[in-house]
């Protein structure tokens, strides 16, 4: 590793003097050695000037090589489009992998999106204004028309031929698809089959039928996870007439699985971490919304307490104990959030019954809050030598765990259900919210005996 | 999705009815026309005397094949294995790719690893052997010896018949690895390269030379990312020496990338959320420990604001804000754990200086405890209509914010600094951790401004 390291910091050294000083041969030829995404790399670390005049040294071609491995929500990507000429950007994203092209897209003002289609092949336009016409979140969204399809009626020889002529400019030529006349898919073939098998056999005779596909509709989660358990390359996607209409990569698919799980995390975390500054400034713009909207809810529990002043001041033991329930209960809730986050976040077959799975989840905070409750009732009992106050802290441990189970399941399934990301229900949201919970349980209880021995 | 479901269904229900009346022609035919995947889904929710019965109509070679798709931590694969006549099940792990098998012979006892290699013919074993020598978490321990590599000094066709020749047994034959006598590797070609250049070319003129390459010793995780980076299908693992020794196919990328990312929410969470049980005792048994665990911890946070007891009596309004502190600051360290450990996560190149991270999150920490100290401070100064005590709830709160940030992002830090996965550090630990602090710090200064207004 280190010796790579050091090795690429020596070729970007070179790359930057050999463009400061115009040896356009020298850059090309280094530069175009490296791979695509060492390419990306480099072309990203460039101050504007610099890749103004790279822009002068390498065509539209050679840029969207390297544009591919780019992530397409990268922030600054309207001003890299926007430095380059007009007629050279359009030819730059008419020269991507669709899938990547629509992506980046995607994220342009509209009008920009109008200028560069008009610019593109007429037919490649067409092309990409299909793509953008999927929910960016489905598979229609992430596939790509790169692909290579034959008809049914070819042998093995044919095949091979009509791969040699598309290799080119197909993301994979690992599945070649196999469609009828109308163009519905009705096989798929591995290059491993082409390949083992005599150029006069007939397509139909080796081919899968039957292959695993998705529909344009899916979500993309769902597709990324098909990918994944089927070990597949490629994916190919059908519209609703079962017609082949793009497949998806398994590096999109990565791109996908990843995605999913970054936030996930932050959700449960109350923060993006996909967008990290060292600027503190910065990075507390980010964290603060939800902090002071904490706080706002957090004031909703203080206030509670407040309204049982009068039992705290009549028996201020009371007070030792409430950051151990509310801290507990809030343990407790954020268990219980990230397991309901995780088994909402499963491929669409085994999705779990609401209900069922919020049965679990109170079932299980009551059992850990009865043992919780019993272990903390002994400590408090003994230490404190008062019966009544370890029975009142643990039932109300109890208590205040199960109902923190409740909120931690309860909370985003419903999210689910009303069509929001259930990772939106933040860990720090649950645990500020089963603070209130905990508290008012607390205080219920303990006012409840202390009534009951008072009088 | 609806339709292939059902499907599966019914091809599940005709499948067992072949198993049940010995059906073998029907049941074999129906059974090898489904994905290796789907094989697998059925294999396993079968019961052991099913099971039996498909050994017996099934060869050792055609479980093999979705055995390669089975996740390699089973619970149950130790059992599965027994359930198989000894020679049967080594014949099965002579046939799966060798990651696959030295994954599945890293969970069993020493003693069945032995016999099952005693069984197998003498050079797979040797290979398999050698695989299980590497750490279980490096690209040793991923990688696969089922590549294909051709001498430097063949052309075109040559490398296309050789291809053809080993298609059957190689993991991929998307790449092949160019070598020269000595089995260093001198360059990559893609299948891509071999179909569209004449077959008299030789491959030292088409190769990439130079190939991106993981070393055995890297962390998995690490060479995940690579393959992700560069949207490779695999990449290559070299000796110390920079011989080939295997190859890392996108298939184990998705599941580190994945196993990595669920580890990462597990730890936030403060619960194992990959095994996930339906039973609420089992579920409970999981969760207990990091709950007990952080009892007592929070026991110590209840010592102290027992310590604090005479102070809380002179001022019981002390007690309505504990809770608002504790959980704002836990909130903030939540986030700040959350940011240090996906930046920790990120790959070998990029890893930022500990002390820097840790300096930009304490800043992070001050920032925004800043705001949210005079934000409370305004709130608690207007609706008590007391500014000390609003000055204290302030100071108190920026100051347990930047403690809990210092905390979250500090103690990752150690964590990995000692070789420990820093996502153990987990969301919970840090909550009750920072209730302890934030309680000190909210005391402290409490005490401080009542002695001064009293004296």
């Amino acid at each position: 590793m280190e010796k790579q390291k050091s090795q690429l910091e020596v070729t970007h050294a070179e790359l930057l003097q050999a463009l400061a000083n115009n040896e356009t041969k020298v850059f090309r030829k280094r530069f175009l050695d490296m791979h695509f995404y060492d390419q990306a790399h480099f072309y990203l670390s460039l101050e504007p000037d610099q890749r103004k005049q790279l822009y002068r040294v390498l065509n539209a071609h050679e840029v969207g090589d390297f544009f591919d491995t780019i992530e397409d929500d990268l922030p600054e990507m309207t001003e890299l489009l926007a430095e380059m000429d007009t007629q050279y950007a359009a030819n730059m994203l008419n020269d991507m992998f669709d899938d990547n092209a629509a992506d980046i897209l995607e994220h342009l003002p509209k009008e920009d999106v109008d200028r560069y289609l008009s610019l593109m092949n007429r037919s490649d336009a067409i092309k990409l204004r299909k793509l953008l016409h999927y929910d960016t979140e489905t598979a229609g969204g992430i596939m790509t028309t790169d692909y290579v399809s034959v008809l049914e009626d070819l042998d093995v020889g044919q095949a091979l031929a009509e791969l040699k002529r598309v290799a080119a400019d197909a993301e994979t030529i690992y599945y070649v698809y196999v469609v009828n006349s109308d163009n519905l898919l009705v096989g798929v073939l591995t290059l491993r089959d082409l390949l083992v098998h005599d150029s006069h056999t007939k397509l139909a005779e080796i081919m899968t039928p039957n292959a695993i596909t998705a529909s344009v509709h899916d979500e993309q989660a769902e597709v990324a996870q098909k990918i994944r358990d089927y070990d597949f390359i490629a994916l190919p996607v059908v519209d609703d007439q079962q017609k082949l209409v793009g497949i998806i990569t398994v590096d999109d698919a990565i791109e996908v699985i990843d995605d999913e799980a970054q936030s996930d995390y932050s959700g449960l975390a109350g923060v993006d971490v996909d967008y990290v500054s060292e600027n503190p400034f910065k990075a507390a713009s980010k964290r603060l919304p939800w902090l002071i909207t904490l706080l706002f809810l957090g004031m909703l529990t203080a206030t509670l307490i407040n309204h049982y002043e009068a039992l705290l001041s009549t028996a201020s033991i009371l007070a030792v104990f409430i950051s151990l329930i509310t801290g507990t209960a809030g343990n407790a809730g954020t268990q219980s959030l990230a397991v309901a986050v995780r088994r909402l976040a499963v491929n669409g077959d085994n999705k779990p019954k609401i209900w069922r799975l919020v049965l679990s989840e109170v079932l299980t905070g009551l059992v850990t809050g009865v043992i919780t409750g019993l272990t903390v009732m002994l400590i408090v009992g003994i230490w404190k030598q008062n019966l009544i106050l370890g029975v009142t802290i643990g039932l109300a441990m109890a208590a205040a765990i199960t109902v923190a189970n409740l909120a931690g399941s309860l909370i985003p399934m419903l999210m689910e259900k009303i069509g929001f990301d259930p990772a939106v229900a933040s860990g720090p949201f649950i645990t500020t919210l089963s603070d209130l919970t905990s508290v008012l349980i607390y205080f219920s209880i303990a006012q409840f005996f202390l009534n009951a021995f008072l009088n």
